[in-house]
């Protein structure tokens, strides 16, 4: 079975120890609400508007575990709608993205740099890796069949690591895009 | 040369006539702002409201000229937005489409249907459809090729008239998830 899930992520902040204190007050822990896919990783409680020079997005999700360094993932479509000059990035990569304020119950953020777009992704297990035949950061197309927009998306990173669990990331202009369901699955394939 | 441009459609209302008179009073007529690729085609300055269930756009373009039927085309981000169910359909099969309010300065248009995503086509002549070896209706490849987000986009339609200018149309969806540039171009694919 060479297929996998396409997930969609909606927007949404990860942040660090010392943002989390700012936005949320001394003291302040994650909330878990929901585990996500990728073992660890959780959706919380606590939420944030994203300020940009155009317009905010309030309620936007944090997801869990504290990080090294703050990052908002947007959607082109957000991005543009609020302002705010996001570059296609792989998480982690913030050097030189997007700035925008970030607003919590007790405190604002000022984040300089940190607002991407993220670059579409598949996360595997190495096992996942050999029998899919690609490696650490191969670029791959992807089809992905959907009743009235089937697509094969090109510029697809993957990413291998024992910690991760076989599931293709994509953002909701990317999912709008295709029309992706519930349960959509992709596949790599050659072109 | 293959290839055309690809150009990206933003949400848009066209109407009919009464409904004009509705939403802008007695003896309104769209007033021609910028033409459009399409001969004859043109965006106008009256601007209206968009309202579903759960939040409402405003600033939405007409363009003109008036039609048969009225007609608002969103992106699924829009349409999810604003609470409404909108089917992907070709331009003009509103039948079963989704349901809003539309609001201009001088009253209001309850539609039933006439809610879509636009279904992805190509505008041809039919001597570009000769060079391009498509017929009318036929379904094809078209791949889109950017600095981050190539994609080889399926269901893709080629309309044929002597009216048309040759272009692909895309929503702002479709258009963020291949991250299209100006003048973006795209080419017919066989797979």
């Amino acid at each position: 079975m060479s297929k996998f899930i396409v997930e969609t992520s909606a927007r949404h902040v990860h942040v660090t120890e010392a943002d989390l204190i700012t936005l949320f007050g001394e003291g302040a822990t994650l909330t878990r609400k929901k585990d996500l896919s990728q073992p660890g990783q959780f959706a919380c409680e606590e939420r944030v508007t994203i300020i940009g020079p155009k317009k905010e997005l309030a309620g936007v999700s944090i997801l869990g575990p504290t990080r090294p360094s703050t990052q908002v993932e947007l959607s082109a479509s957000d991005a543009r709608a609020i302002g705010v000059n996001a570059p296609i990035r792989e998480s982690g990569d913030v050097s030189g993205s997007g700035a925008c304020q970030i607003v919590g119950p007790c405190g604002v953020v000022e984040l300089s740099e940190g607002v991407i777009v993220a670059k579409r992704h598949i996360h595997l297990t190495p096992e996942d890796a050999e029998e899919l035949n690609v490696k650490d950061k191969e670029v791959v197309w992807v089809k992905i069949e959907t009743a009235d927009r089937t697509a094969i998306l090109g510029d697809v990173v993957c990413r291998v690591h024992p910690n991760f669990a076989r599931a293709m990331h994509i953002d909701t202009d990317e999912s709008n895009a295709v029309s992706a369901g519930r349960d959509q699955m992709g596949e790599i394939v050659k072109l």
